[in-house]
């Protein structure tokens, strides 16, 4: 299948460029991005970019509209210009987003494929309702992400509160997103818009496809967001209430969780791994970046407390969105 | 007053005898640290020592604990050789300690002098019950200090649970408490006793002194403690249930928290400020590191979401221990 | 005598604000910024702004120079805008710049008041030249700045030959010049136009002024520069060639270096203090800012090496720049 | 070939260790470590440690030199126990080094395999004076390999005097070597010993073998040596003074510089690239570690200055040394 990266020289855009490297079902075709990189080779935009994409000659988000030629959209543009772009290709073509654009639209899942793999069914959905050939898939905001699939092997026990506070590593804000003098030696807990998606998304995510729709999972969701001086890896103190349950069995149900081993996706690893003490800088490429590594889990009073972390660009973007597009695939959607 | 500073080359040491600098009740005659730094100069020892103290000769704990021959004594030393020097010193003088030996004895208060100025009544059960002329009272470990300072002007609208994760500095590690492979560029979600201590030193702060010992609060509190790569300043996002109170009249009582105000101690600031956004590099100084700040305040379903930061080795350490003091001389303890 | 501030919400502009608290001769009247800020009072824009001036309404500079009205203006603006502003109120009132506009031109001093306080006496060919009422003095490049205070007393043995690799602090790009994804965990050796900068400038000052100009000094100077994730303070490690001396010679010249002693400037501190290993972080505040901290001082074949380091926005930019005004004004020049 | 790896739980062994798996020429038997870690699995105490050697169970030193039983050594013991654990080794067994105990003796090479392959003929002189069957072969400090690699394509234009500032790694200091209080947001000016290795290493190392010895080369080296806060990767600024040669020739070595490409070492890499801004964090794994990034080439007065960066872990430790013994085996003397 030929594929488009879009926004191919941000942060997010050359994690997806370099988990397609060698890629057995997506090959690269078109690399779009702004204007000013237009004509130019990838190679040059992006100094550590793989062998096999160096000389391809980047397109312009207007060239490329005018002819996609691709069987599948990779979106790592900017959410401002993400909402027309995305719903003009969606006519026609099949698109993954890491864009928050779509993301809360009645008919578009919010997709972690290890997690809420049945709300692919909404695909059937949007194309009703919208008269497109193609759709949107979108992924979760990076700290949601990592933080659902944590959750996913807790619902068993009845998820009744969640209290998280992430401490959320510089590229999440993109390559210029944060200043090295605001966040040098400091902690800034303010990541504008963050909780909300985190309250909002992972209730989305973890709630139930009915019919046309997705009713929301019951239980709270609150978050305290902040940034800390790590490069990747965003980590996450949770305290979760659940019905039942005790320290053996969750424990067990976070070590059991691989949901979809059987469908062999091409990038797939072990959605979620137990380490006794999981820190970013040593267990942010776990599995690729795809790995959430938990940990510290313990019972506190009348909750149960535990820390998570993953990789924010790829479990928490590309990666994960490269996954949902596998197993749209896998599935027949496309 | 004659006082003496013991471990006064550590970093919490270092604290002590910076803030009591030109103190104008207590005057330093006694440098205490170990064996090695015995016989030299103070200023030899730290390089930025106060011009006040550069030419004190450093004696031996062995040496000062022949004939202490102060009115007061500051301990910083390490927990593990501090409960038998500060009982013996207790028989005929007062201890102000930052180690933790004492702090779970029932009479024994741990003491953050503008939350629970009345735990000083200990005293007197202490001296009754061990026959002592001195006594002993101890500040909390560092979290627990600044989350105290911003659960105390809670109180009044009901703690039900409070749940808190905490983004600690380095130098609560001590100076070499940390190594820099170890935490620079991560975070690392275990502190060794830590979440322990802040659950049990703030229901014990906050709880209530009857006859002659406190019952704890009756509230859960339950921590999740990490280490971030800040040099000072420890930083914690808190959810707290409360049984009534609104955004605005929890802020307002942040704001009016001022309850020593009267008492004119020398070293009082203002213990706490409420900022839009608390950062530790931004705010650990203020009020001369006394000063808590905290900010960030929502409602979130069921709870209340807010942040707080403040410096660990001041406020969390030598400087409410001075606190303390200043509080039990104007008291009439001492 | 009544200040102005250009460019006053800057990391530089900020800093010659808080020097100027409380200041015995310079009265803050006008805090000078962008359109944007104009109207705001500075206590807004400023988090941590001196209560003294936390109430002045900052103006534009459009504003300002319809009617500056002030005696002495200091500027902390970009080189981009400085060029024309500088000119205009020259014509009027004595000008201190941080700014490189006019750095070069043959009848302005680069003045480092402890190196090279005779070359003020280029502002009477300056008034002569320009019929100017008013004049300006610049003050060097913030790596230049520290790097000459250590050469100064090295000029009696005879500097042959410097190379100096420099390793800058964050704060020296600008609050938001760098990126924390760029410079956290790396050192970056570029800088642009820094190194040309370091090269001549030293050159400048340390030059000889005969008649209506000034003569570089006749010795090379090479320097490497790289950035490094400190936030204040730059380093430089200094090979320097000199026709004689010894370590002892040179180590007794650098302790005695302090010659403006005499001229009570109200800012003034030693300038330089040897210490056996300078750093950063540890010495950065020394004297306020103003001292730099010389150390490691070794001969190594046929070259002596050091390694200097000082405060950037104070010794390098707004403190010197302050000194330059204070020592102006006690020569009579203002 | 059956290999041993001492000292492999510390920061260098673990480089070996990772080097080590796959490798079609050497295969790991005995993995040496302190009697603490005697008896318990690899795995247990290399979190991270390749699947190849996880069950492997390490061996103490005591054990192992009773009977050592493999035909290849290497060291990352301590320089403090080395001596004469080398020794005894070499009597039967070629052991290849990262301790510095022996570097300095006349009959042992400090081998970068890329710039001095010829003084592998010190092992018969080595052989003949000692009567070994094994020999010992070092490798140089990590900031002298890295900028020994930038300086041998130099040496055609005549190496007149090098000036040499290092911004160093943290890892160089071992895992605990360092305090993260004292590195943060700091430049740490001392590494003790270092820069007496630097010059003398590599003089040694760019040195002439003439009949039994190594006469040093006859230029000079001055190193400034600094720790600075990035976790892998020396970074070197350098000034060089060259007999001949243009920025153009120069350039023109750096590139071709390839000079064991014919040997078709299994660990070979090109030794050194040229990048416009050689950086740490970015340039520190090419060519898994061996390559070493030179650029910033410029003329400056009377000399050259660039900058390199390399692994100090890999090029400047554990991967020169395995480079070494697979040219050793290559070139017959093993």
């Amino acid at each position: 299948m030929k594929v488009a990266v879009l926004g191919a020289t941000g942060m997010v855009g050359r994690t997806f460029v370099g988990l397609l490297e060698g890629h057995p079902w997506f090959k690269v075709e078109k690399l779009v991005a702004s204007e000013r990189s237009a004509g130019k080779r990838y190679g040059e935009l992006v100094e550590d970019a793989p062998e096999e994409f160096r000389e391809i000659e980047v397109v312009s988000l207007g060239e490329f509209l005018k002819d996609p030629d691709v069987d599948l959209v990779f979106n790592a543009l900017p959410a401002s210009i993400s909402r027309e772009v995305e719903e003009r290709l969606a006519e026609q073509i099949p698109v993954f987003t890491n864009a928050r654009a779509h993301r809360y639209d009645d008919d578009v899942p919010i997709l972690v494929p290890e997690v809420n793999p049945g709300h692919l069914k909404l695909i059937e959905v949007q194309r009703e309702k919208r008269g497109w050939n193609g759709f949107i898939v979108t992924n979760p905001n990076c700290s949601t992400a990592v933080l659902t699939v944590s959750l996913a092997p807790l619902v068993e026990f009845g998820i009744k509160r969640v209290h998280v506070a992430t401490m959320q590593a510089i590229s999440g804000a993109g390559f210029s997103g944060l200043s090295a003098l605001a966040i040098q030696d400091n902690v800034i807990p303010l990541i504008s818009g963050e909780e909300w998606k985190i309250e909002n998304e992972s209730r989305k995510i973890l709630g139930r496809l009915d019919g046309k729709g997705i009713t929301p999972a019951p239980f709270e969701v609150s978050a305290i967001a902040t940034r800390v001086p790590v490069l990747h890896g965003h980590t996450e103190a949770v305290f979760v209430e659940l019905e039942r349950g005790s320290v053996e069995e969750i424990r067990g149900a976070f070590g059991a969780f691989d949901p979809l081993k059987e469908l062999d996706l091409p990038s797939y690893e072990k959605p979620l791994v137990y380490t006794d003490v999981p820190q970013p800088r040593l267990h942010r490429d776990r599995g690729r970046g795809l790995t959430v590594t938990v940990g510290r889990l313990e019972e506190s009073g009348s909750a149960f407390k535990y820390v998570v972390t993953g990789h924010n660009l790829v479990r928490g973007a590309a990666g994960g969105s490269l996954l949902n597009a596998e197993l749209a695939r896998r599935l027949g959607y496309i």
